[in-house]
């Protein structure tokens, strides 16, 4: 597929600088540009190559560019342009109506005409799948699934009971979402199980990652708003509710009952405490702890970077040392007229 | 299904307060009461749902239904009776056997008639599946695998070559039981592998997360004793052994031969260092990690909750000048008199 | 099977002592010994066992061998002895090759005649599958997979489409190869996806852990080359590039586009930040956090180990005030002559 400069300004909304005949037939990353293909330049750190490039065009803002004459798109967004003409070039490939012969599927499950379900994939009782949804092999669609339209769910995608994927969500191999919450009570002499009786509701151009587990609600369902995208390795807990637009990265685990406000960007690494709110549009960077609510929007951390072995085992005797070294400034303070 | 409340009160040990004739069909949360309902306050956090809900029953302690003139039951561990209670009015589903056509069993493989193996499940040769267990979609259940009584594998579960299931244990979507530990050791030039030559014992009662990963013995096994119950996303290393009673929060890793102790209450996000020995009865609360055997009951922790991003970039300067600090605080007392 | 202690001599470049006809049958752990078994002592703190375990030979360095009289291996390295020794003892079991019949190939797969394909799996169209091969139940091998010799894919394993491993690799249960990157860019009230066009390529004797990801490139391959090591539950993202020979530890996680160097040793549950260079021959111990790039071998750490809880709060109170600390001291400096 290719299109023309021109082509791409218009689908873009971008500004075109220099020719729009030239023909695009790729995108390449900021070092690997080659004749055909268009990169962006994110900011000045990579404004040298817009000029070196074998690219046959560029993305950056006006400032970036002053001075490149290559064809050029002029944006104060290149990501979003360059993430556009990705899309633009290599379109999802066409969801091709099946159903396997392979696949077991119960006889009262609803499958829309146009899915696509492929083989030793197990849709159980009372299952809907719905139309252009794209099912990989190995997924098992338990009783009473709802699936939206244009879903995808990539290989060995477990959905329990009872949960609802809406439209045009991306669910990546090895996700499990719907199994029991991590609920149980002490009684006397062992743990005894709190039954775990809701459900999991993902909305609408949701993205989860691959070996991702979201798991059901106690009571009620734990709820993934529209937009949220989920990386990989991350556990829900049982009644979270993720808020629209709210981003998770990797290996970020969430304790039961935790509810996360709109457009937060939720870093790797990150633990939360059960029971928190946390407010829309707050940032916490990768490795963060969260251990109690954060009520106001905005930036919050508490990792510690690495340094050399030898200098951080000195550090962590200090540390201990803190509470000593308090007295001691105290003692001083007492002592200095 | 409904009980009157004379009739939960009888079931789960509870002081009836109020009319014992009540019907009562379903459980819901502090906030979610309505008529036929029962609800449970866990502390005064929760006191004044008591009154205003439109649930049919209460659960709560003598103290926190003092004025409460709802129905009710009376018991210092309302938590744990309305864990009864749930459990009551929602049965798990009954165990129908069936061997579905579209499993695949080994001819030698010995599964009781009793048992329910699900579509696309693999049982290979010499295992054998006790009494009333029921194994969901998709599962591998390898050689010489001994699967014990009513045990519940949800789909996509793994269990490896010889590994063993005690009675009544649940795994869910995505659990590997038995992969080879992380065993390599350098020679001169790559690292060659230590062979894994254990298993894995799973004891009775035990519940395992999704997507969490046991790892089998180098030599001789990885124990779960029995009652242990492990959340999501977890990692047991080779030659662990968890005491009876322990629960793991979801993300916690475990490295290779540790011994952890009875009743200890791991939390989520915890990371323990290999050849380790932890006591009975320790708490690690969230994001602890551990580098050091435990040798004494307690609580203990080392996560830094968050602060707002700014002041924890001071924070975290002033923590690589600790070292200073003391010099000039020990400069200064030289000088005081 | 069985070898003499001269065999094994022989077979391992290690120094007999003593009789070299005594015959091990078996490898036992250092305080499980018995007849026919030998053990390996690696440091001074085992070296009690040599004399007194009932194992018939030992393995260990002159050093600890030292009034030892025990038939023995003499080496400097006796874990290296050992593994050698247990892959001796206990063979990889031989592949006979086979396609299932419960097998779901596409008609234009290339499967060699070698290769063993199990129930349950799914190979898709254009993929290629080496001799020796074994692929156990319950895998999904997505379009144009190329997979080549004598690797082994344990059970419910995911290689997505297009992605390459390379000869001798293994791959554990549960793990997902070439799940989509985490690429979105926020447009106006949205985010778009990024899409992720890349591959990934695993290298020749890899091993990969249970439930682990490995996204594919954004654009290009995510790359793990030759020798590397990955335990389980670990994220790799996309166009991360693993330098040969390097291991990484449980529940790591690797943002986007690092570049890791060639025998780098990284703990468990370690956090690197995207877009970072880690030179060769770095360690990273266990729960480290990685923002910036290093740039030189060497040991790098960042974790706290646990405290008692109580302690444990008075040092972060302590740790909030160290700006204060820091503006007492130089107001006590400014006083004190």
């Amino acid at each position: 597929m290719a299109f023309t400069l021109q082509q791409l300004a218009d689908n873009t909304g971008a500004r075109l600088a220099g020719s729009g005949d030239v023909l695009i037939d790729s995108v390449a990353d900021i070092a690997g540009g080659k004749v055909g293909s268009i990169i962006f330049a994110a900011s000045g750190k990579y404004a040298k190559y817009l000029n070196t490039t074998d690219a046959s065009a560029v993305i950056a803002s006006e400032k970036l560019l002053a001075g490149c004459d290559k064809p050029a798109l002029v944006t104060d967004h290149p990501r979003v342009v360059f993430a556009k003409i990705a899309a633009l070039l290599y379109p999802k490939p066409e969801v091709r109506p099946w159903i396997s012969p392979d696949a077991v599927i119960a006889d009262d499950a609803d499958i829309d005409a146009s899915a696509r379900i492929e083989a030793c994939v197990v849709v159980q009782a009372g299952a809907s799948i719905g139309p252009g949804t794209w099912i990989s092999p190995g997924c098992v669609i338990e009783d009473n699934v709802r699936i939206g339209a244009n879903v995808r769910l990539y290989a060995n995608v477990t959905i329990g009971a009872d949960c609802v994927v809406g439209d045009n969500s991306v669910l990546h191999s090895g996700a499990v979402i719907g199994a029991d919450g991590f609920g149980f009570v002490w009684d006397t002499d062992r743990y005894i199980k709190v039954p775990q009786l809701g459900t999991v509701h993902i909305g609408k151009d949701v993205e989860i990652g691959a070996n991702t587990s979201v798991d059901r609600g106690a009571i009620g369902a734990t709820v993934i708003e529209n937009g949220v995208k989920i990386d990989n390795q991350i556990q829900l807990g049982h009644n979270d509710h993720i808020g629209e637009h709210t981003t998770i990265s990797g290996h970020t685990g969430i304790a039961g009952s935790v509810k996360v406000g709109r457009r937060s960007i939720i870093g790797g690494a990150v633990a939360i405490s059960d029971n928190l709110e946390i407010a829309d549009d707050v940032v916490l960077t990768g490795r963060s702890s969260v251990a109690n609510s954060i009520k106001h929007a905005g930036i919050y951390s508490s990792a510690i970077p690495v340094i050399e072995a030898k200098k951080w085992r000195r550090i962590l005797a200090r540390i201990k040392q803190l509470d000593d070294m308090v007295k001691r400034i105290k003692d001083l303070e007492s002592k200095t007229p």
